[in-house]
């Protein structure tokens, strides 16, 4: 069956198209002239394309500009798109047409084919729905795809990453809480420093993400703001007075999420700033995340030569080569998807500065390395919390022996004796290898029963009153 | 007087110092360790760090914690500090401890000096004011460090973008308004597509500034939690308990500014998310502004083999042999900067992700960075704005005629004729050198009187009723 | 058959893995606790550890220490699964341990089961052959997959980057040879410029492209360094001395490429500074396409109101809603491309640069960038050389025009009249929309033939004798 | 002094120079439309502009297109400007025209009226040395720009890069040596690994830094081609022939540097690839330095509550609030620096990808991103060997503690007992806090004495005869 051909047409002419695809002359100029790489146009840009067909024709018939025969049949075709039944139909590149026209068109041509059989017409005829006439009805590519963009970035964060982020943080949250009262060593500059519990370290990382959520929902607004309406340049040329706000009212429908009709087409088709301005709160938690799993591999650091304070779930064996070896390999995971991320946020914002007059024209780019941000995003934190975090365990012997050793407790007799004092007794200690305690005392000032009862560790962990 | 020197010490010792210099001798161990490159310390966070210490000083001395001889001296020292009389005395670089702990300290040793003389005292007795046990007292530079970092930012951010990016985002709206009755050819992939108004297509420039306005202000929250009150690793060890909040109130009366206590500490000195977060509305900024530039640039190409729609102010000789000749020179000096931005995002994206448990020691090259971003996008959008976008004036004859001969007003009679036949006029036109109007009449679908009524570039450029 | 499993079994104990399948139980683990997008390893990098595990069996067997009928199969399975005849045996994901070592046990795994079906032995029985004990024999996962990255790496640059920037090049200096007697106006900030031919320009493009080939090939030794042999953590315990060059040898005599062993294996484990290097040569290639492709963008503007000195090929219709449209769509996707190439640069920077000790952890997320930089240039200039390239025409008529009226013929009089006098001219000219010969005249500095004799733009294309 | 002004005057007219400076009125005109931060265009960039104009009139003379009184003039005072007697006649920032051009004719004026009083002319007459006329004969901002950039680039590279680098190296390569005997736990993953050498593991940092030095060697070639003799565009237009070859020439002798002329002189004034390739090879470097830094501050942590295998130079105190701290600020200065060579990097590609037709408008960012990449970097790898690499002790009690502690000394066995028992020995000694000797007798699989035969740190360090 792979080699039998119909003959599909366009405003260039006749070319071959595999007998059994819905697809048309423009899907398949666009195969054979983009073979590269092998990212496909993500499904979730296909998906809403579809539902912006379906939006697109309710509101066209609506206003009597589609007959509702067509718009029922293009609407239904655009539902089973949407729904996923016919994903195999989308075989375009993310690397073609700056625009995604063709993929646009990939969406028109299917829709118009599978729309015609629906109303008892063949496929590849055009006729009764027509993919520009009908299909693409008040739209263009220009104004479609970033509307796609949109509806599919704004899905996948409510639907994927939201759930994510908030589950590890809730995570890192509920181990805060469990290890409220372990008092371990500080460290700053990787150095011995004051005594903290392992709760407040881990409150750190749920602060982390608790403000990244927060970072994310803070740039919502651009990405609720549609295109949708300004077709060819931003002008809405070829559309209706409401047509915009009618399409993007449908939309908001649809999906349940608060979209509206962009103020200014002309911006909404010539940049994405929302797009890197959403990125950049990505790329901010894609940091969190790298710091959280750097902690939680040196913490687990061992298990008998690094920190060891933390024991990390052993998932799988660690070496091909050293027999019983087990590594932080959830940490390993994470911070490689971060990598991936800082390097996308470079990607998007050089791709989203080169728009020129009406139009950016690296729109596919963008959509692919922000999804992709997402998805890389939300599974490794979903794997990371649920291999990793909610298994943690403290080491607490070694917890309790290294806080007792560090001689930056002398920090709580600085208010007493002065700072002066305080670094030379703690600098007698380290030369000698003795304890603070010792050296205080041989230092006539303070005296033994004073040590006792400044230098607790489970008192420096606040303010004093 | 150069060779001539005072002896200073620490816990580390005696360390010569140059007789005239109010530092003290952490800050010349800072000088002899780190001669690298030649970017002091921001003075802005200097001042920021001299705010803070003033701060401290009248909330301790209300606690009961220091002498009020002693928190009027430093009160007033750190204020003189603050209004830039004393800038010289802050030598250090920017490559330094990550912690920025040598620049704490060279605040501290200054402050101390300048209060001692006010006191009577001499210049590195260390009495009666303490570097550290006065001056810093209840301070870590582990905590104010980043306030200073989160009160620079803000200042800058109030004090030099915001007014630029508002004058700019003004300019772009006043040429849209006086632009609004130029129809002009549109521009989609660079070619010729339908028509839109010269007003048009700047308003969503300066809806791109209005939008990285919104954006920027969005990411202020967590600019405003201020980490003072942490102390070494968060816990606030050696603060008395209101503290925190008291310094933060304090800085918020003295800034005008809405600062607050940031509710984790632990957050607050391990990470520095909320500058990767603000740098990233920054980077869709510059992004933004690339874009912008480059159009009025294309625009302005020319005089006479380019596109020539703008014609741009003509400051400065263009070329040392091609003699007359005048170049968009605003327009490269903006797009470098934005180059520049682009840069910093990596890097303090870097530089955020890389913390250490209680700690993040890459402070200083945020700061830095952060800073830099920040004056040279103020200073080239003023320059911007100053010498190019306010002289703008559109080239009406070079305009006019490009719209006429455009292809794409066939796009009109598609919802007449249909986009195939439509496409076939075109075309047609194109291969003969020949007008859309002729080869419209030719093909027989529309008469010369409908192709008038429909193809009228002034009536392409809304939705229509 | 989906759901029929056999238990395999490792050292954590039994795990079901599909009946069909040959992979083992470490597979099955990172399948469950790694699903982190849809990035399977790339298959270049299984191919490649198939070729080391042959080599690896064939020097094992010649030194003695592997039977030769196991060292038999072993290698008759690697050649196998190193010709693709199994490929659906390795669904790992990059995001996984950053060693790379459960895709090195996956192969380990899939030989040794195929080894043993050879031999009579049953699948899953890890008997005669063993997946860590005979075909990881002498091996670690910290020394095969960095030699995997290297051999793909290489073999990729081979036989697909190579061929592909060659014939760029070649078809880029083949238009300049057939330009080589088009005069045109010359371009320096956009603005009009003295001329040049439009052979001469695209001699440069020709120019970046040949000297991207020889950065290319001077980073090379770097990656024909192969860390096998080094084992867990570069000692080379538990080889035999001679087996690092043994089997370097083999793999080179495999691949007819010049492989050499590491000097110095911990380097070669615990740094991949090879891939930033010359990742950072891609990079550099990727801003020639950059500009190469914008060029020719522009330059094909229009086609009525851009620059319209070169037509670029109609491959297919530019829009949903313009009828007629045709855009630059090849330049479009290679300079996607290239914004994807500038971001996998940041990331493999990153990742490379957070080694520890030992061993990089970021093994797996560096070789997929790498390999994806390679095959999307490699792709995307074969289609930008075909598609658009090659049918490059000038339009000849608009070129000769432009290069007539412009202004900066000016400079050819300033050797005889001076910087100065010749700008006054030039200024007079675009105030006053008239000639330069007009105003030279006018300004009596020069006779009319004197003017003529001088201003020829054919005499301006190179030094004068 | 400050308000007392001279008239100097362009093409463009009057404009005020302050009467005690030697510029002009581009210079006056660059100072006052470019307020843009506080970058100055480096310095380097200024003393190698003089350098050509020095060259340039020197080679001009011999071709009889200049009085030798004037080229002995101008070539007398491009060598004191070259020599820095007058740096601060040099005030123009980096953020100006993108082509250097105002850089370019500061450097001409200020010669030019040099070279006018040595002849006993008058300041800013322009007589009988014209700036543009006889300083800048034969010449283009355009070609001569980037000829600086390259001379810049490569004077700092083997004045101040190369030692630096080479002495770093070589301090690396001492500690080697030195480390040689100690035997120490090797991590992967941070994990506990089979030992090596603190020797071996220092090799690794010495050989990165080597290859890097052959890094940076391999593409010098793209810096020796110089623009020089391409004027405006790239032809050589009103340049006499032999001109370029000459000039390079000239200043391969004066610089002692195989500089030649670029073959392709359109190429050396619309790209800079050659930077972008070079600063690939500083982005390695950075790479390197940061993994190097990384390990040594963790090796380095304690001092009683980290790894503590390095005893790092003291050299100020670490904390203003933790009396005795001490920090490992010269590895954090260094990191820090690298965060800036990676912003660095993405700036100096983005930069390079924009050119247009004959020329790249981001010449200053890129010279300056450049120059600072190597200043940084050369003067932290200087502070970091110095105050830390050569001061490095290793803490032998420590390191020997755990080595003989590590369970991964059982890789030893696996050749004798097969991977799978050895990891269950690991396994038991992990879960019962044993020793590895203890679980390998009571498995029945070796006797004690092959235990002490067969696992011997010692004799773990190298493959085995």
């Amino acid at each position: 069956m792979a080699d039998r051909f119909r003959i599909a047409s366009d405003s260039f002419g006749p070319i071959e198209v595999p007998i059994e695809r819905y697809w048309g002359a423009q899907t398949a100029r666009s195969r054979a002239y983009f073979a590269i790489g092998d990212n496909a146009m993500p499904i979730e840009i296909i998906r809403a394309l579809a539902l912006i067909k379906c939006a697109a024709a309710e509101v066209n018939c609506d206003m009597g500009l589609l007959a509702p025969a067509l718009a029922d049949a293009i609407a239904a075709a655009a539902r089973d798109v949407e729904s996923g039944l016919h994903d195999e139909e989308f075989p375009l590149r993310v690397w073609q047409t700056g625009s995604g026209t063709q993929t646009n068109m990939n969406v028109n041509e299917v829709i118009a084919n599978l729309a015609n059989e629906r109303l008892g017409g063949v496929r590849g005829a055009h006729d009764p729905v027509h993919p520009n006439d009908h299909v693409n009805l008040g739209q263009s590519s220009n104004d479609c795809f970033p509307t796609a963009m949109h509806i599919a970035a704004v899905l996948a964060l409510r639907d994927r990453f939201a759930p994510a982020l908030g589950a590890l943080e809730q995570a890192l949250q509920s181990k805060s809480e469990a290890f409220a009262s372990i008092v371990k060593i500080g460290r700053t500059h990787l150095q011995d420093a004051t005594p903290l519990t392992l709760g407040q370290e881990f409150s750190a990382y749920a602060a982390q993400l608790g403000y990244g959520r927060e970072r994310v929902e803070a740039t919502l607004p651009g990405l609720y703001r549609l295109a949708q309406g300004g077709t060819a340049v931003g002008t809405g040329l070829n559309t209706k007075r409401g047509f915009a706000e009618a399409v993007a009212a449908r939309i908001a429908a649809l999906t349940g999420l608060p979209f509206v009709t962009a103020p200014n087409k002309f911006e909404a088709l010539a940049a994405h700033d929302a797009f890197i301005f959403t990125h950049g709160a990505l790329n901010t938690i894609a940091a969190s995340l790298f710091k959280i799993a750097s902690d939680i591999r040196l913490a687990g650091s061992g298990p008998r030569c690094g920190l060891g304070e933390l024991i990390l779930p052993e998932n799988e064996p660690g070496s091909s080569i050293m027999p019983g070896k087990v590594n932080p390999t959830q940490a390993e995971a994470l911070t490689m998807v971060c990598a991936r991320i800082f390097g996308n946020e470079t990607t998007i914002a050089f791709a989203g500065s080169q728009g020129h007059f009406e139009l950016n024209v690296f729109k596919p780019v963008i959509a692919f390395c922000f999804l992709e941000s997402l998805r890389l995003l939300s599974d490794a934190m979903e794997s990371f919390r649920r291999y990793c975090v909610e298994g943690l365990e403290p080491n607490l012997e070694r917890i309790g022996a290294m806080v007792e050793q560090s001689l930056m407790l002398v920090t709580a007799l600085a208010p007493k004796i002065g700072y002066d004092n305080a670094a030379r007794i703690a600098k007698a200690a380290h030369a000698n290898g003795s304890t603070l305690r010792a050296e205080a005392v041989a230092s006539g000032l303070v005296r033994e029963e004073e040590f006792d009862a400044l230098v607790r560790p489970g008192a420096m962990l606040s303010p004093h009153d």
